[in-house]
């Protein structure tokens, strides 16, 4: 490349709408969902679905509370229309929703479509065909006139097949094909053919969708053709203008939100954008937007997990890690600046206790999809001490002080450095027992202790039996309270001076099974700074253990 | 979910812009580009990149021709400060390359940055700090004046680490955090305060980076904040704008382009989307994008794959099938239908002969990034005649007639149904051989023949040497050419009586190993339509075959 592109290519036409509307608009209700999964994302499909596979994925959609669903092309083969028949007769399909098949505008591909459907209580024949210049030109060799003239006829048999069969009740949709690249004025004038045939009425009225079979332009002029779509079509009230962004751009889901801004109705699209080339208009995606937005997108994505795996399973293609709402990492924070802010939202969240959604760096509460809390940090080289203290606090109760939260990171930073791949909690953990807890090598090792008091304002006698470089030593301190007696014992007998700057202690669980944290940060003789921790089943002795951990550390 | 996402949820404010222009602007030249693929891709790597993997990134980054290139974090750890100081010294970095670093606004922090750059001919240090409501009121506790000062802080040690650094062409960049979500007239004040301090000017402009942090709203919100932010900010012509979007929103690449139609000058973003959670806008789609309205992105892709295999490589994510430009199903069609215009698009292509692309369902020409154009259609069992004849056009040479394609792909139908899954090339040879050309179960088989014909004018006589039904036979006939008379034999003496509806023939290659193809379409008495291929090194020969081929589809 590198050469200049523009003896190849050309810029996309602008759409004279100079007073559009869309841009001050926002969306405030959901559309009407069509999944298309079983017929765009299916063709485009390596190994297309089998029956079992269709009919999981039809389960699904039922459940996730897609109302249309666009079942397949029945006159593609005799695979194809055997199951749709199947699903329509078989009572699979719920009350409340309807499915669509798909047939180009041909006299015997309509009858078999029709055929298909037989039984059905209501069904949406969906008859397209292509009315853009490019196809005209180089995939028929047609005028508008004779295209204009296909889309006619196809809607006259629609409604001589309907008419021959009253006890289904049809609905119909028509698709100026790759409208996006079409002239606006042509597709106005082919729908409204279309409309003269079928004559709808607002109670009744024809879908109209507008395909971005291939999305040439960015996703603001997808708004401007469909904003001139819905002031120039006629009978505006007796159409439903529905979009099907497709993603070639990679701006699939921004051309519906702005197509819906700019006036539709309805959205045509796939489970997680699956679909011809770069896919369809993702509908998890545009639904969870408008979720986060407050509106409620009337499709139940509570247990993402299970949608993800269904989908899978059928399409054999992946979700990506980083795929918006759904990906494997997308709750995750591995940078620490981050993991620290996420850490305050959640505490900030719980204590405001208000109901409204506000943590930094999470679109959406993990939980609404299903998602735990905990896999949101995740700790690798970039991670600081925020994402370290929480998957600590998580995973084992433990609630360091901020400053030893600082001291324990650069530990941790150290065994990421050395491993060069994500920690887990196992190896923070290991990170943490390393650091503070009592190890084979430690000059100072707990055997047993006592302490004494008097009557109250007395001191306080603290004796410890330690094994001390190796042997059995008795020392012993006095001081005003367990603590100061030890760092009294600790300076007198083992030379080790420990000026207490922060001292904290809490319970880890509850019930018979608690145990007791303490976390001591001290100061030695010549300003150095030592943390110590320590755990134990009785609240005195861990305090014992943190000090002798801080004490530790300083031998070390 | 299914309970109302308005408790919990908010949609996002609108920005008082009535007058936006950018719905009317188009992008019309390359921004210019920053790639923090080693910074905030890197830094959301489930395994961080180590040196070499890092090394080869900076490297693809070069070669794909981007010119700034954010390296990474130097104060985040010891790794990441040796890899950076060692870039600038090892003279990996090209003249008209700037290498760019983040800190936070602290002192250590930006000294350890300017440490890390030292020997660098030019360079960016990019300060940012948080100025959004939620991260001032959640994060940090403090107040706009407290926010603004940060920043102030961070400006005045930039500016006076560079005094002391003089060798260094010095540029910044300052990020005000969270851009997004926060009240924009306090985004202008902090950076205005921040302008005061470094004092850019048009020859030395401040790069202005706003973040989309986390994708917050629709893409159209982001531009009406951009373009509100370049109408307010002061001396416009001081200051570079840059975009930095993420994608929770699944809208990064259409917030970067309508930023852009907005004022912008500047993107940051990753190849392929890589970045925390959802990613960073893409550059490759991006880029890409306006490649193909014309204008020339200043970045070469013309090696797509190579570009995929080391991003791939190193970050050990995968670029998804779909994902626009590069997936590996981009450029594959499996409907019938789209490969029919597909082929009829090449060909109309190479007729015209202008230069222009424009075939259907490919927005670009796959053979820019390298990729084959072979590729570009696959058959499943969703594929049609045009699919079929393509991959045997492209694999055998075979140029089917019309109405031979549809009754091939009948069987090529079959095959995929039985099959479910993707077929391959030889797959569709084999239907092909299966179904048109000589096999053990014949009932006809050539073993000989030989023509005479009379002087000019007479019947030719046609006497083949056959093995029917397993005995050799021979059978005579008369007529005005080959194939008259070889069919008038097979009616005389075998009673197979075939009306000759069409006939064509073509070579396949050239030179000595050429072949020739001949195709029979026939009509038996009763309207029965049947077809025979034949292939052999002589035109005369492949003709009989041809026959014999037709006249065993009528005895099977």
């Amino acid at each position: 490349m590198l050469r200049d592109p523009s003896t190849k290519y050309r810029p996309f036409p602008q759409v004279d709408v100079p007073d559009r509307q869309w841009p001050s608009q926002t969306i405030t209700r959901a559309p009407r969902w069509l999944s298309t999964d079983m017929r765009d994302g299916n063709q485009a499909l390596i190994d297309p679905m089998d029956a079992e596979k269709k009919t999981r994925f039809f389960d699904l959609l039922v459940k996730v509370g897609i109302k249309e669903i666009e079942v397949g092309f029945p006159s593609a083969g005799a695979t194809e229309f055997d199951f749709i028949s199947g699903l329509v007769r078989n009572g699979r399909v719920p009350d409340d929703v309807t499915v669509q098949v798909l047939t180009q505008s041909r006299r015997d591909l309509i009858e078999k479509s029709f055929q298909s459907l037989e039984g059905a209580p209501t069904a949406i024949v969906h008859l397209y065909n292509a009315v853009s210049p490019a196809w005209r030109r180089i995939v028929f060799g047609m005028s508008r006139d004779e295209v204009r003239e296909i889309a006619i006829t196809g809607a006259k048999i629609l409604r001589d097949e309907a008419g021959k069969r009253p006890d289904t009740d049809w609905r119909f949709e028509y698709s100026p094909e790759t409208f996006s690249t079409a002239e606006l004025d042509f597709s106005v004038e082919v729908c409204a053919a279309v409309m003269d045939v079928l004559r709808p009425t607002p109670e009744k009225p024809l879908i109209l969708n507008l395909p971005a079979t291939v999305e040439a332009a960015s996703p603001n002029v997808y708004a401007d053709q469909i904003e001139w779509f819905c002031r120039n079509v006629p009978n505006r009230d007796s159409v439903i203008i529905s979009l099907h962004p497709h993603n070639d751009r990679g701006t699939g889901v921004a051309a519906a939100e702005l197509g819906l801004m700019a006036g539709a109705d309805r959205v045509e699209g796939c489970l997680f954008g699956n679909g011809e080339r770069t896919g369809n208009c993702d509908l998890v995606t545009l639904a969870l937007n408008m979720y986060t937005q407050g509106v409620d997108p009337g499709l139940d994505f509570s247990n993402i997990d299970e949608v993800i795996n269904t989908v899978e399973y059928c399409n054999q293609l992946p979700v990506h890690p980083r795929h918006p709402y759904a990906g494997e990492l997308v709750f995750t924070a591995f940078s620490g600046s981050h993991q620290d802010a996420i850490k305050k939202g959640f505490a900030a969240q719980a204590q405001r206790n208000d109901g409204l959604w506000d943590v930094p760096y999470l679109p959406i509460d993990p939980a609404d999809l299903g998602r735990d809390y905990e896999a949101v940090i995740r700790v690798n080289s970039q991670s600081g001490k925020g994402g370290v203290a929480w998957v600590l606090e998580q995973d084992k109760g433990l609630k360091l002080p901020k400053r030893m939260q600082a001291d324990f990171s650069r530990h941790v930073q150290r065994v990421a450095d050395e491993t060069s791949r994500e920690l887990n909690a196992a190896d923070i953990w290991g990170a943490f027992e390393a650091a503070y807890l009592p190890s084979s090598g430690d000059r100072f090792e707990l055997v047993d202790y006592s302490e004494s008091h008097g009557a109250a304002g007395q001191a306080r006698t603290f004796v410890g039996q330690l094994r001390l470089d190796g042997e059995t030593r008795s020392i012993s301190g006095k001081g005003n309270g367990l603590l100061s007696s030890l760092l009294s014992a600790l300076r007198d007998d083992c030379g080790i001076d420990l000026d207490v700057v922060d001292y904290s202690e809490h319970a880890i669980g509850n019930g018979s099974d608690a145990q007791a944290a303490a976390y001591l940060e001290c100061t030695l003789p010549d300003g150095t700074r030592v943390f110590g921790a320590g755990i134990d089943a009785d609240v005195a002795t861990a305090t014992v253990r943190a000090a002798l951990s801080a004490a530790n550390r300083v031998a070390a």
